[in-house]
């Protein structure tokens, strides 16, 4: 196994791109061909039997009879970094390469099962605005919008062939390795982590009412001043965040009429908060909405509160986790147990097999960026954890 | 003296507009020349000599000898109101309406002054961005910007007789009507203000520099929330007016990058205090600057903070001020005093001679907007005050 050959093919596909400079390749465009074609590559010459299916996923398959799928994205993000979903599908490669010359008994090990390594056409959602397109054919919940069906067409795709991409009972288990895209594991010095669920996510958008007015002729208390209103609720949306021990963000806030000299009389908030544990992401929203109708009222004006979605939280299998994180000590590295602030394919995979996952450091915690990295030595311990996990793992 | 006239002439002045079925009409624009005709027939029709200077103000002489100026401006901010600024000319031509017939003896009390009415052609600085271009030609501080002096010629002016708008030593006094622009009037049921004073008023652009991030991977320890800085700001921002017991308002907000899912790296907030004593805004500014240091210290960000205008406070003449209160309380309403949060030409020709300021009462406080109104009894109450003015007053 080879961490520097991983990082290498990460950085050769980063050249397949939408917008020469940049790193841009979205579901389906043209650059996915090139990816299709050095992927391809490197799974058959890691003894697999490549096919892509009917969404743009491109699959191989090594050995036979039951079998653990290995995935993640081979999408990105508008300018992004090389290795978001990427390094995942490099990864299973790399293991299979390892255990190709093996036949059935990986690293001693009779290990009765196969292995499939998936690379997604789509996990970011950014062409179509829809995200997970490449995993969810797998699950049998496909994204038929008709502009996706177009795209299908327009790769030389056959959309009639999507329900053939949906997995059988042959899947065994789930499996990926993916950028952790915070600053959790480098706060912590560690290279790896375990992930125990990926968290729930809910989204309102928060509109303060009050009353523009002169900034010099109207006095403090006959104010209706919708921004101070707002200010004092991103203060208590932080406080709850720290109190309840998850995340909170006002990511946008609108101000208007939005002059020097105006009291502003709408203030437009966008609100996204993420919990692993569904009951208590709602708690917290309830908490928030509560606290923005109490200060809108003991200010006189009018706050209107749109929830936008409740994505409920997904763990990963406790057993295949568990199986995973012994992997992680045996490639001695600590098994550090994290949430996942982030989706990813695993939560998708989850609704059908047992899915487990597992974060390798991120530098600096930066992703969705031309400066995205990873460290050598991560990859190789990752690799190391991988191997172990295969060694030991059997399908249920 | 007729109220309604009054009220009258001020909606028939609406209809000269550069955006027609809203009220716009900024410096020299082409409709100020009908605005030229019919005000100065109506000045001609009370018995003035009537003339435009070089900076396109309409003035009105009645009487010779030394002179009261009575005057307000005859620009408009877009899509403004009918009675900003216009009212107070309209006021100051009723006045001379009353007189005229009693040549220097009005009211039966011989006066020994004459009166000059002026319409001034731009307060609100809308065209050229710089406000006061009328008045301040009054006192010798003429605005010269090349794109000024241009529209001046495009408006058959001749920029070379600008020093000759200046007043001379035979001005004594400057009187102003105007609608209040705030709430404070009507909240205490009175139809007039006497002003003691126009605030001053400070401005800053202040800039927190935090972290852009994830909002699902970054922990809240781990955040430098731009925006989270600032809202913690205002709230101080809002508390400390409450406690100097001046107006501080933040009116624009801009949040970057803007994304629901992303932390805030920058939030740009804009700051505008003011209060009738400079020395107090002055220290209330070093207070709010003191502040969004702390707040970015403690939270490890940067803020960058600028300071853009210091204008100082100005002080309505005592002696003229006494005289305009026992006028109010003549015209049988209470002489209550307040000061003016928005700059007005007074605040300029107060460089010069002693000035004096009437608000009449704005219902819902609304200004700059088509909603703007008067009442009728309360441009009476202003006219009863103001005959009592001429009858009391005598230049020093």
């Amino acid at each position: 196994m080879d961490a520097a050959r991983v990082i290498d093919r990460c950085v050769t596909l980063a050249a397949c791109t939408e917008d020469p400079g940049k790193i841009t390749r979205t579901f389906l465009s043209p650059p996915m061909r090139e990816v299709h074609r050095l992927v391809g590559r490197w799974m058959s010459e890691a003894g697999m039997q490549v096919s892509v299916d009917a969404v743009g996923n491109i699959r191989g398959v090594w050995g036979s009879g039951p079998r653990l799928m290995i995935g993640s994205h081979l999408d990105t993000v508008p300018h992004a970094g090389a290795f978001d979903g990427i390094l995942g599908v490099m990864l299973g490669i790399e293991l299979v390469e390892a255990v190709k010359d093996r036949a059935l008994v990986p690293y001693g090990i009779p290990a009765p099962y196969g292995i499939e390594v998936v690379g997604f056409s789509d996990e970011e959602g950014v062409r179509f605005g829809v995200p997970f397109i490449g995993s969810r054919a797998l699950v049998g919940d496909p994204v038929m919008d008709d502009t996706v069906l177009e795209a299908i067409r327009a790769f030389d795709l056959d959309p009639d062939e999507i329900p053939k991409a949906a997995i059988g009972k042959d899947i065994k288990g789930y499996l990926e390795f993916h950028i952790e895209q915070g600053p959790v594991l480098e706060e912590n010095q560690l290279a790896l982590g375990v992930v125990d669920a990926i968290v729930g996510q809910a989204r309102a958008v928060v509109e303060f009412h009050g009353k523009a007015g002169h900034a010099g002729t109207t006095p403090m208390e006959s104010r209706k001043d919708a921004l101070a209103a707002a200010a004092e609720w991103i203060a208590v949306v932080e406080k709850v965040a720290i109190e309840e021990q998850l995340v909170a963000t006002v990511g946008r806030l609108d101000v208007r009429p939005g002059a020097v000299n105006v009291i502003p009389g709408v203030a437009r908030a966008t609100l996204d908060v993420r919990h692993k544990d569904t009951l208590k992401l709602e708690r917290a929203m309830k908490l928030l909405e509560t606290s923005a109708e109490e200060i809108s009222t003991r200010r006189r004006i009018k706050v209107c509160w749109e929830q936008r979605s409740v994505q409920a939280a997904v763990a990963m299998d406790p057993a295949m986790t568990e199986v995973l994180a012994s992997a992680v000590k045996a490639a001695c590295c600590q098994p550090y147990r994290l949430s996942s602030g982030a989706g990813h394919d695993a939560m998708i995979l989850a609704r059908k097999v047992p899915a487990a996952m597992l974060f390798l450091r991120s530098p600096g915690g930066i992703s969705h960026h031309p400066d995205e990295r990873v460290n050598e030595g991560d990859v190789a311990s990752a690799l190391a954890a991988g191997k172990a996990f295969l060694e030991t793992w059997r399908p249920a």
